[in-house]
């Protein structure tokens, strides 16, 4: 594994807990992580109990004991490891955003398709496609439980920027992050959209903006939080999206990506309308699924709040009994789980980088579209 | 209408509004307001569309233009003019409870029953029967939605004596008002469920306990509300009521009535559960009914909220449309709605005094079971 | 009062019960109800409570003993009887929209300006404004309690043309109603966030839509309801509106109204966001509020639900004990005690015909920037 | 560990992930698996990452090689085992129920008291302490946040037996489970309600019950679910108990235990309503806490939904950032970190063995007390 920030610590928790659950067909074995710095490499690879650690990505790729390769890297260094683990014939799992542009973005996704043609698997992390809620919605729709799609609303709501005065991370860096809220959380709700729905946005309108210019560059620390201190840097991507995209299926979806939504710590929400139904989904309550189904006797229709937790619900038999809480690392366990399988079979494991290539031409579309006064822009692929 | 306190206010929207949205075979008048001081009687009656007021109730039973009497007096007069009223020949409708004691009670439903068979009829004020969502959940039960009743939990929460400086009041003196919580809220709690279960209860085990002892005595003020003065009076009646009941069905039922549940401010509560499925009502959610239905596939069930607001929902014809709510007093409107057309029709109104009369069987077990050590109580009748 | 559709029965209850509970300065009479059909008038104003009724609005004007006129009738019959009955000296109530055109709106308000010159009052007919809970809301906002405004999200959601076949009524006409879902629901929502934020949207960037655009003709009956013939017509206004709006202040506001998200049946849900704080409001829980203190400890901080019941909460004191709960009509009494106070203290009531244009504005702003790919469009005044 | 059914999954997985996010001053070591059957319990030891697995406690007892036995057997074997392994020297961690019976609980807090003696430590299993929302729950109270506690309301409602013809497993037999709804899941709202007040149960008044006297014998399968066979069994422990008890501080609290109430799937709820403040917890949203702060202006108040996620909340500082939920299995790493962490530092862990007895006692005096008529039972200790 590539990476050990806040998504190395959950990466790993997958790695290290998927196989004491599931039935995985081979047991992956946690041997290296690769970080800038030697020593809280080190510190990191042992506290999470990976094997060994290195600063050399490259070395890794050239041994013939490391079949998979794990990216959780910040999104600038996506492009250059995935291709490169790829070319040396490792199945990869890269954390979305796939990449910072598109034009990196499709470099990997044909990179990945030529893969493909030799036996070798890649994936994007959007790991809330793993939680148990989403993926039951996403049956319920292929099922046509809902009907005709008419409507779709997703929200992705924080609140961690509306202190002025939060210091500056590279999260807020054009160059790092490549895009704020947009990218970063956008993304998510974008994606979950597109895999609930079984349909891909073909075209936005939609504005982004910053509301604090500037904020306090860290003191010491690098990485999420530190202290704040007296000079302040630019803030060179959004903290907030809103935008309207056109479905295949040619319902409209409304989008709000936001870091400033006060009281609101992770609600990434989607609502589904459909001619037949209706669910809605909130992280903050991710064990939950609101279910409204027309077809019941008009006098008795209500949305419904569905515990996910029943043993038959998807990703859920090897975990706990009915009403017993997963929480937010599960999903990376599932993840682990879908990836080793699909590499097992030779089936082509989702979302593809193919997926993550097409979410990232969607936050392209909102961008430009922003850009020129939220007209309309349709979304190539 | 004798008695001009809040259930005065009440009541007199029921009669005002009732026949502005219902089609009543008959259009009831607002005659005569009754109270004990002939200024503040008159005051009211100009205030609520009363024509005429009096302070002698007696004259106002000679009457031969009077066809019914509404009373809403504290509870200790009822038995006398309602046993007056029923011998005049007037319809009565008694605002609950129906009496203070089991032998008033008694008496009342003596004379109910005398008077029913020259046509006249009675009914309790028991308003939460009238409430959409609570007629549709007995209407659930008695469909056999629910199938067996397996348990029922029922609470009326309050806290307006959270404040052990609040001052000693009318409904805190045993004389005037009987009881304290049990009999003012819980009295709501049991007629609920006996409604909705279609079930009476046989026999109980409780506890009633007074928090607060002594509060200061009103300055100034008669009602609910007044400036406390300096000195204490007792507090005589019951502050909390626990108490488990045995239905006629076999099930049991957990009661709680409180006027110390910090935060809540009139949850009557009632959920019941079956073999087939279970509902909950919160009547601080009046407009909505949760409902649970076991026979829909495993993985989709869940409670759903049921907006109790559509056309052919109970009692909600002539009111607004979908999803426009009603308020506590519509309750009012829907009593003068089925009282004035059961008397046009000819048929027996519920609830019935002998309901009211079972309600203050059931209160006074819960007392005698308190007094003995909570031991299991039996209920006559 | 000048119609005598489902408006026309909820004015009525306004009429009828404002001075039962409030203290007006002067009570006013229900003197005359006036609609197209003389027997289907005659019904409604006896059902009602008018003392009389007729057809002929213009002869009304010319009555001395009319003070004040209460417009309920279709958009576009608004301007011309309001600005006939301000220039007869009346004091006009209209019910929103203010019209169906800007023009008509403009002309109005100018009507208004100058009759208020000799003490003549107009109010358009916003009755959210008059719900408890989102004065409330205003007042926290103005008090300072949610700091600077930050985003805002609006929707009103409702689902009664999810079924194709739902009949084709006059609030499907453009000729009509004007608009559809943007100019019926929408407004409430604008209207509602600008009175809240107390900031007005300065610019739109939106689309707007038509899901069905044919339906079913009425076999019979006129109003909203009736039996689905074999003929088919043309749905001439949109059924959905999504539109970003820029406030005065600076904030982003996005606004969604439709008549098809399936399972909403009255979902006009309001949600600020501040540097302080945040509160959401949601119609189809009216007596709620819920408030975000952010400067609260923060381990402790979370969406309170407030229930506005208490005695000083807005519009409370004259209504019910603490948590009894008010329904839709309660806005129509409100609005009278507010109207009729104003013309009494010779002050000027909100929201004001002015008020009224603007929001017309704001629609026309939508359509025009949906005609034009979304793209952003500013709003006079 | 000793044991290996659902506990022993959840014991292993907070074994293993502990020392993966917390800095525990020692990283225990998985050393034995043990279990009735070498084969399954082979199995067990492989998929869980034991290092060994046997059948034979006793020699694990006699290992200088261990230093901590962690029992998850039924509570029949509790005693037995736990007596065995403190006189071995071993710090022991329970499994709750402590024992089946006082009597082996009291045995065994003997054995616990003399073990402290020698610096042996052990502690019992209510690992719902360790969910950071009950936990902070605590904290408020002993902040006096809620003032004095004045009632208690704990219920924990499951509906995994209403199904009549669910089978009969060993949870339903007296000899094993020791108890029904009672021992099972009403133990743990009874060490919850006395965690988060402080105060310890004095006396009760229940009732217990079994709804369905007869099941299905398994006609495979030894655990918690198989195929129902042919033949039918007693059920020989309670489906249900309801009870009241007074707390030391003088406050009744009042109880429910079921696995009857149709639609609730693991609904632990617990409501403090003191004279300041109120809190409510429910397991089935086990990341929130609704807290009530009575002291706010009186406009402002109402129930408010705390996300228990943030850094400086109990027990999250190692796990996720803000809003990002834990689910059930993390309760068991918390407890092996508080537990190791108590070893080390030389302090007594909590819950003990003391307080293990104490609702061991709490569970007696229910069953006496349903036994008697609901007579009031007072608890020694």
């Amino acid at each position: 594994m590539i990476g050990h920030g806040f998504m190395g610590a959950a990466h790993s928790q997958g790695w290290r807990v998927a196989p004491r659950f599931f039935d995985l067909p081979v047991n992956p074995e946690m041997a290296v992580l690769v970080g800038r710095s030697s020593t809280s490499t080190a510190a990191c690879a042992e506290k999470w109990g990976w094997s060994e650690s290195t600063t050399d990505w490259r070395a890794v790729l050239e041994r013939d004991d490391i079949d998979i390769v794990d990216i959780v890297t910040p999104g600038d260094t996506h492009a250059e490891i995935a291709i490169a683990a790829l070319a040396a014939g490792k199945h990869v799992l890269c954390e979305k955003p796939l990449a910072n542009t598109v034009a990196e973005a499709e470099a990997m996704t044909e990179a990945a398709a030529q893969a493909a043609d030799r036996g070798i698997r890649s994936m994007v992390g959007f790991t809330y496609r793993r939680v148990p809620a989403t993926t039951f919605a996403r049956d319920l729709v292929a099922l046509g439980r809902l009907g005709d799609i008419r409507q779709v609303r997703a929200e992705y709501l924080q609140d961690w920027l509306v202190d002025e005065q939060a210091p500056l991370t590279w999260r807020m860096k054009k160059e790092q992050a490549g895009s704020g809220a947009l990218g970063d959380i956008g993304a998510h709700a974008i994606d979950l959209v597109e895999y609930i729905t079984g349909q891909r946005l073909r075209s936005v309108s939609g504005v982004i903006e910053t509301l604090v210019a500037q904020r306090p560059l860290l003191r010491e620390g690098q990485g999420l939080t530190g202290t704040a201190g007296d000079e302040y840097g630019d803030v060179t991507v959004d903290d907030l999206a809103l935008f309207t995209g056109r479905l295949g299926g040619g319902a409209l979806a409304s989008f709000e990506a936001t870091r400033f939504r006060t009281g609101r710590k992770n609600a990434l929400r989607i609502e589904v309308s459909g001619s037949k139904g209706a669910l809605a989904f909130d992280l903050e309550r991710m064990n939950e699924l609101e279910f409204y189904d027309a077809t019941q006797p008009e006098l008795e229709q209500g949305f419904r709040r569905v515990l996910v937790t029943e043993h038959d619900h998807p990703y859920l038999a090897p975990w706990w009994p009915t009403g017993h809480m997963l929480g937010y690392e599960h999903g990376f366990s599932n993840q682990v789980h879908d990836f080793v399988r699909a590499i097992h079979d030779g089936s082509v494991p989702r979302p593809s980088f193919a997926d993550g290539l097409h979410v990232q031409r969607v936050l392209d579309a909102v961008e430009r579209s922003s850009a020129a006064g939220s007209i309309w822009t349709p979304i190539a692929g």
